[in-house]
């Protein structure tokens, strides 16, 4: 994936939160600053998401096993849930609860096209908008 | 007060909230871009802050009226408290709490130093290290 490309996916789920959800800011420096921080942050008052976002060519994305953590670590002190947000070439946005996301060989994680359809949520059930059924307990955040 | 001044007066308090509150973001595009956002976001799994910071060599500062708007409508939709912090040169950081802001002439607003001694609060009262009496209620968020 491009660096461009990457941009491109994050400017446009950034818009997307904010019609649809609540105020979201893109964090800067996200990636490249020692302290862990989400590529975006949305509140709407009663939820707060720490969003990483990824945009895939393939069928296939993986992830460092220290992105996957410092997420769940910045999320859990700020008080935010932990979402890995996917995009896959025409067929759109999925979103992946980090205690969700499938260890693969060794220290990386992985998240395929056909994980992201059976457990990840579109983003209209992430923001609440049909089935709340597939969003991890309070416990498990 | 310069660009870079602003920017590193900005960093420095980045890093007291990591240290002493909790996980914090600089917010890329803070004050460029059409959406509202506030330099720093931080939260620490009780309280989100949503911060505005100015850096001043003089005894007064003023605000744009839309400015300190932004501010409380961002943080009322996201979910945060609104601050706005004010370090004067040689006697440190000082938090105002937008809805405590004074309006001056006109449809700007304005701290001066002497108010911000009066009414603002310091790092460590800020993050409830010492007296918590001066935080604003529930109500007033």
């Amino acid at each position: 994936m491009s660096k461009k490309k990457g941009t491109r996916a994050e400017r446009e789920l950034f818009h997307l939160l904010w019609e649809h959800f609540g105020p979201c800011v893109r964090v800067a420096g996200s990636g490249s600053t020692p302290k862990p921080a989400p590529d975006l942050l949305a509140g709407n008052g009663q939820r707060t998401m720490a969003i990483e976002c990824k945009s895939v060519k393939g069928d296939r994305k993986y992830f460092e096993y220290s992105e996957i953590m410092q997420l769940k670590l910045f999320s859990r002190q700020f008080g935010a849930e932990p979402w890995i947000a996917i995009r896959f070439d025409n067929r759109g946005w999925f979103f992946v609860h980090s205690d969700n996301v499938e260890q693969s060989q060794g220290q990386s994680f992985l998240i395929s096209y056909d994980f992201a359809l059976k457990s990840g949520l579109k983003f209209d059930e992430l923001i609440g908008k049909y089935s709340q059924q597939r969003l991890p307990s309070e416990e498990s955040l």
